[in-house]
């Protein structure tokens, strides 16, 4: 069963142009739309997240300002125009939290079908409104520090895409870790300055596999970050998956006049769950059709409370506080990180333990385990 | 600086004899009074004990009924009378938890002057109030789940007290605790059926030495129960501390009258700070005048939540559950034990962690750093 999408917006304001908080003045790219698929719940940062108020929609660095309205902002000075693919029961609050975005910006989908269906229901709509576009396809809730550094390595994807390739942004390793997928890039692209051919993807290594990866080097990890032709995915769509790329030509085709919810409706459901990295990304590689431009930006996505806890600083008493003021009291409890919450909170005897306190629940984790929060039951 | 001690009493009711809530019935003792300490904040049971809520007015075994109110019952069907002696802060919370309590059971220090001052106050009061009687002191704080063996020790040790001997109950170890002193027994009593002399007491010891105790026999916890005649008790204080018994004394004769608060004002500031074990029961022991009565019975004082949850059984989950029915979810977290809180909660990847949430703090504890709670600085 799924629901006929009703996309209510609160925003008054037509003009992106204004949504350029956090973000340091940078150069508009001629031609280019970006995209962010915003789904996922973020269920290893639990209470935090929680279906109804999944990962993106959170102030999770406790900077003031959630996910997706970072994403957003990054991505403002770049162009007028940006495109949020999200959960019909989250496009209400997506648009509260992005109160200048134009309401056409924010697509709700019925009900999730991949990342290949977003984004390729994005690239068609953005086609159909303005003709061959370069598109960027970001997710909403990872976190870049650097968003000039971000920025550069976006212009020169978007120039390497110019050139018909599918360019991916990889993100030069800090480490050998297990938590990302790697990107095996070989030659340099003579007629794309920056980029270079990509030989393989490879999935979540060991750390051994990762160590090794490293160090034989012309690895990044993937970021999932998809720059190119609107015409030039399409494209590859209608070879690779033609019924895909005729169900989301022909929604959006609907899209902008009286016939969408009947078009969702009948089509939407039938269109092949696929992630874009299976659909496009790897088969498209293999041809030679993908090119990498490596990002030397810190960059991550945030999976649980031991990556949050990685991109922070402790405090003069040895705790990272995170959406915290209330006093903490450690005894015996080394590398102590606590989330929210608002009562006096001692910890003691314990070390690397998380706690994190929501108006709803409570969480007390070994921080070693942060991948297990996605099994609780409760 | 002290106040001169004003005791509020709401209890309309003169009876003690009310007092049973949880006891079976058992015999009543003649002439016999018991006396229980209300001191000690508790300070490893934070956050459920605080310095105005001190252990021995909470419900610390999530039952319904606090230590006191359990000690109190406990006494109970042995006398129509008890005296607490509790500060004067926490002299209204007593009377308030004790609403059968005649208005005279409550005797409210000015200002905490170590368990010898308040055992011989209250000796001195039942003396002057009723002439000779045998008197029992028992912590307010204990947990003993049989009453009735705890009872059965109480009449015996009575019956050795009319011998004239300072009568201890010690507790048979159940393994070689460090957390307690130990009372080492010589042989039987010819006057006095079920007591033996004392030979020595003993302080904590460390695990090693508490495990030769046990192996050569002979030893049981000392429990700080004490069991004399206050003329024998009077007695020894007029000749090893003569200026702590002739103030008591004069504060006695003037308690039940208008004098009660200069008598209080004038002496109460000079009594000598001393424990009642080092001011009677060790001496004493030396010339051959303690005798020991071993109660089989289960004891703790439950000092910290180590301790508490030694007490209590896990559920099917394996969670140790106290004064808590929101839901708790565990994942990789064997041994957890929960205390109060209205949220759901979530423990992983810690073992033995205590998680504790007060309407006012949170304690997170492993369970093995139970005595550093003190240490907490909030």
């Amino acid at each position: 069963m799924w629901c006929v999408c009703v996309v209510l917006l609160r925003c008054p304001h037509p003009n992106v142009d204004s949504v350029t908080q956090n973000s340091t003045p940078s150069r508009t790219i001629d031609g280019f739309v970006p995209v962010v698929p915003a789904g996922g719940v973020g269920s290893r940062l639990w209470p935090l997240s929680r279906p109804d108020r999944p990962k993106f929609l959170i102030d999770l660095l406790g900077t003031g300002s959630t996910l997706i309205q970072d994403t957003v902002a990054r991505l403002a000075p770049l162009s007028a125009e940006v495109i949020i693919v999200t959960g019909e029961r989250h496009a209400s609050a997506v648009a509260a939290q992005l109160p200048d975005l134009d309401e056409r910006a924010i697509v709700a989908e019925p009900s999730p079908r991949d990342s290949m269906a977003a984004i390729a229901l994005a690239a068609a709509l953005i086609e159909q409104r303005h003709g061959e576009q370069i598109m960027g396809s970001f997710a909403a809730d990872h976190v870049i520090p650097d968003a000039d550094a971000f920025r550069e390595a976006v212009a020169t994807a978007v120039g390497a895409a110019r050139t018909g390739k599918v360019v991916t942004i990889g993100i030069e390793p800090t480490g050998p870790s297990s938590a990302f997928g790697y990107i095996r890039s070989g030659a340099a692209l003579a007629d794309a300055p920056g980029a270079f051919e990509v030989e393989a993807f490879t999935e979540k290594p060991d750390h051994e596999a990762a160590a090794a990866m490293l160090a034989s080097g012309g690895h990044v990890w993937n970021a999932g970050m998809f720059v190119v032709s609107t015409s030039v995915l399409l494209g590859h769509l209608a070879r690779l998956q033609p019924s895909l790329e005729a169900g989301v030509r022909r929604i959006a085709a609907a899209w902008d006049g009286p016939g969408r919810a009947d078009a969702l409706a009948e089509i939407w459901p039938t269109l092949t769950k696929i992630a874009i990295d299976h659909a496009i990304a790897e088969p498209v590689a293999a041809e030679g059709g993908v090119a990498v431009v490596p990002g030397s930006f810190a960059w991550d996505d945030v999976g649980d409370f031991d990556a949050l806890a990685s991109m922070l600083s402790a405090d003069a008493d040895g705790v990272i506080r995170i959406g915290r003021d209330a006093p903490v009291s450690v005894v015996d409890a080394p590398g102590a990180v606590v989330v929210g919450g608002t009562k006096p909170l001692a910890v003691v005897g314990i070390a690397d333990a998380v706690v994190v306190e929501t108006d709803e629940a409570l969480l007390v984790l070994g921080r070693h385990a942060a991948q297990r929060v996605k099994d609780v039951r409760l």
